[in-house]
């Protein structure tokens, strides 16, 4: 297949590899994989953790919940805060699979039972410590009130996200942040005198990092079925790792000032950037072969426009770069790169569906 | 129309005027207005120009070229450097309209000139000092080469775009920048003795700080339809200009610590951020009323992740706020949060179509 403009290219097999080694951490664990689908979106990918017996999924848009209902999958949280505004999709979803979402409020569990009369269950968001939502496990006047909330709706777990895990970290400090979440969620559990709530846990770097998860029922990690240039540098995986590389044709070359402009720019890579090795980047650069793409960074994205990305690389490597050549970047943030694509292609040339904003 | 997830209004009015603004500028200079299509990437808005006769335009891809063709634009320029690997499609949309490309290197027309027999017109790229492509005005000998080499497609012009005024400027500043580009233009013109070359300028920190353009024979800036917060930091639009704003449900408040979560994250917004007042900002908040939004910010997006928006605002705002509100957000760039939205709302509640990725 000859591509002409920036694509999104997925090595299949290296996601498979990625879904096999968290398939048997769950397992070792006895813990039940539920992946999270908001980095890949794409049903063809979902089929790949069906293969492996995975039934349950993770989402973080009720779109997203409708596309996987569409396409087979009858088990699925969203994610994300229960927003009052979509309790009308919401009870329409219910009747159609085993739907449960996250309460992070009184008053959340009470629109929600006012306003969705299909019975769902819910998980319980606690805040182990990103303070991005969830209730603080030390809030026992909420939580009191919430275990008390007379309700049609099951609470079935508490759930965290322990998105401070999102940086530098080794196997010492992952494990820290695991413990710290499980300690606050079992308290939780205790409080509320409910010993049969499921403890659900999820965040790619400490789901990467360790292997035994045996204190929780669930494990939502979702990045890690492609992995990025973010996830290298927080120490979390090698760049040989990241399954996804966007093929981007050559438009200009400056040797004067070392640097490389590639079609593909912020509406295909995303802004996200990180500090590697020593200065900002948008995504590390590497070379396109027939079967795929190397390890090995030859330069670097230093800037984004809109459709221009501008790279930087050596005297020696710009000499053998040529216009028309495709060159490939690792994105920084898988997920937002993903989310950006109309479709991928895989590395044998077919396209791979994704769900479209709409 | 009741909005249930993150949505880009769009004030209709306030485009109209903006668009009146630019071509009454464009009118008393003499130049023609080209504007580029890539912010708003829409037919719909794409006819508001045309209502007020336009009919060049200008844009970043050969997608959106073929979008606008679509839609009745016959005369367009991809501003993008030409890239080699899209040349048949080139081809086949030189055979429907008036197609300019731009080249930015003598490689770059010879392949042109190859591989695209329909003929077409192109615009050399000059690089007035953003340092991202082009060719630099001092070199003559790869000008030299481009003016004499043979093809068949018609050397129209010469194009500049001065992304180094996208900063804090004045008028002064302004003038400075575009005196710059107009005088390097000139002495490329002058080099090639080609004194029929259009000169063909355009962004939109100077083309809306500046009143003169008649210098230069066409203007191509772009955000200026919508504007947003960084055009506001830099001086060149008041906050109340901006015609877009994200529709965002409230789904958490924390008052312990003066934040009010959104659904309204990076793949609705994009990560673009700016220093405003004095901090990273990646966007305003302000609050929505019947006919449309206020102009007083009352919040701003201290944090974004994939579908959450982390906003901060004071003790007495928050107290007014309940879940299942909705905030608006002024984007910060809005040329990528609108890329972002598979279409906008007019304040009067009506889908305005636009470009799908594909």
């Amino acid at each position: 297949m000859q591509l002409t403009k920036p694509t999104l290219l997925v090595n299949l097999e290296q996601v498979e590899r990625h879904i096999f080694t968290m398939v048997k951490k769950a397992e070792k664990s006895h813990a039940k994989l539920r992946p999270h689908f908001k980095t890949h979106q794409s049903a063809t990918i979902g089929n790949l953790f069906k293969k492996q017996g995975i039934t349950q999924a993770t989402v973080s848009s009720v779109d997203m919940a409708a596309y996987f209902i569409e396409h087979g999958w009858d088990d699925i949280t969203i994610a994300f805060p229960y927003n009052p505004l979509e309790a009308g999709e919401i009870s329409l979803l219910a009747q159609r699979c085993q739907l449960n979402v996250v309460i992070v409020s009184l008053e959340a569990l009470e629109h929600l039972t006012k306003h969705v009369s299909e019975p769902l269950s819910f998980y319980l968001k606690i805040d182990v410590g990103t303070h991005r939502t969830g209730i603080a496990p030390g809030d026992m006047e909420t939580l009191k009130r919430i275990g008390s909330c007379k309700t049609h709706h099951q609470l079935k777990g508490l759930l965290c996200h322990a998105g401070h895990s999102y940086r530098e970290l080794n196997q010492s400090d992952a494990s820290q942040i695991y413990q710290k979440s499980v300690a606050d969620m079992q308290a939780v559990r205790k409080l509320l005198n409910r010993p049969e709530l499921l403890l659900s846990y999820g965040d790619t770097p400490t789901c990467s990092l360790l292997d035994d998860f045996s204190e929780v029922d669930e494990l939502r990690p979702g990045n890690f079925v492609f992995y990025d240039v973010m996830q290298h540098a927080f120490g979390v995986c090698s760049l040989a790792d990241i399954a996804v590389c966007l093929a981007c044709p050559v438009v200009a070359i400056h040797p004067e000032r070392n640097e490389v402009v590639v079609y593909g720019g912020a509406v295909h890579l995303s802004k996200d950037k990180t500090q590697y090795p020593n200065q900002a980047v948008y995504g590390q650069v590497v070379a396109m072969h027939p079967t795929g793409w190397g390890d090995e960074p030859i330069g670097f994205v230093h800037r984004l426009s809109q459709e221009h990305g501008i790279i930087r690389m050596s005297d020696k490597m710009i000499k053998q770069i040529h216009i028309g050549d495709i060159l490939g970047i690792l994105p920084v943030h898988s997920c937002l790169t993903a989310d950006l694509q109309p479709y991928y292609i895989s590395l044998a040339g077919h396209k791979i569906e994704k769900l479209a904003k709409s």
